[in-house]
């Protein structure tokens, strides 16, 4: 097993090779691109949902859903009023690069202000793959506990903003923000990060307004 | 990268030959074993101390715990009264073989009925590798949402229990019990499956005399 890590290296380099080329293409078309990561179920399908709702049109929004298997996601965020693709791992737990490129082939990118990329839900593979995003946002979720930030550093140390959702669950979790937080901190200082509930919309206007912030004017 | 399945094959293999070195010594001990996966934040740490509590010593219980990083889990079973040893991967996304062997050798074996080995928190990776205990056991938990079983197939396929836990935050979170357990359903037929608060103590006894039921008596 010891030739096991430079094929690990070269795997990786060619999906940065990849995720580079991804980028030329959606600088190239003026689009903007996130990359949302988290636990199953922390909530990233509802939460690009309602990123969409609280955009008020201000962005025209595609999105990539990956998942091992089925169009669920997709299926919702057709329904929602967004071009969307579906990839499908199989078994593989993290999107790459070449996925992402495929993928990108199949949306209108010309008419798009902004792509969500939603990444397999997993605490840790989807970390060590870059896809070609401009950013990485990870959704923690309340439910989830808060010690995640200390089991899972390598996701905290590589993300450049930070969602904590459903917030509405509070009260009924126990969950101490200060030790999450303070978590947070030592692996990602000054990490922006943004409570909120997308269930409620509680939140999600700050995290639009922002995200309409990072986006660059389209200058044609 | 075309060189990669044969020796992802030859990994699997090297680690199903230490599963069953781990499991003739498990045997030898007359200790039974499961193995407890789940996401992130499902509630496997608490499940394992709530176990404890409601098997009224009726078997004595050991605990391996499996993280990236830290000893959270490890220092909670111990402070719980268990024999407890940390395994932290690094970065790997889930426990093997090897791991677990290493581990056991620091578990005073012949002192106990039951192992339960917590897995990384990751509804992807430890599904493709067997550690050597008798039983694979899920952890779903409510606020991840009933859409699960679709989505991470290859989990609910491999394993013979299902727990559902944090059944106390049903009111509060979207969940339609009949549409998650028609999707196990398709992937485990028949799988026994028990529905509990490790929270509030509902359904832990159910959960807790059926373990009991699976560990042979020690004939010693």
């Amino acid at each position: 097993m010891t030739q096991r890590i430079p094929i690990v290296e070269n795997i990786l380099s060619a999906n940065d090779n990849m995720a580079g080329r991804n980028r030329e293409i959606l600088d190239r078309a003026g689009v903007f691109a996130i990359n949302i990561m988290a636990s199953p179920g922390a909530g990233k399908t509802s939460l690009i949902i309602k990123t969409l709702e609280a955009l008020h049109g201000r962005l025209k929004l595609g999105v990539i859903e990956g998942d091992l298997a089925t169009s669920i996601d997709t299926d919702k965020a057709i329904a929602a009023g967004m071009p969307a693709v579906q990839i499908n791992t199989g078994g593989d737990c993290h999107l790459d690069a070449v996925m992402v490129s495929q993928a990108l082939r199949s949306l209108p990118l010309s008419d798009l202000d902004l792509v969500i990329v939603e990444n397999v839900g997993n605490l840790v593979c989807p970390a060590s793959f870059q896809l070609g995003t401009h950013l990485n946002v990870l959704i923690a979720s309340i439910p989830e506990g808060d010690d995640k930030p200390y089991k899972y550093p390598g996701m905290y140390k590589g993300v450049q903003a930070l969602i904590i959702n459903k917030i509405d669950l509070l009260p009924y979790v126990p969950f101490n923000m200060d030790y999450f937080q303070q978590g947070v901190e030592i692996l990602n200082p000054g990490l922006i990060t943004f409570p909120l509930s997308a269930k409620t919309g509680e939140g999600m206007e700050a995290w639009a307004d922002w995200l309409v912030a990072q986006v660059p004017l389209k200058d044609k």
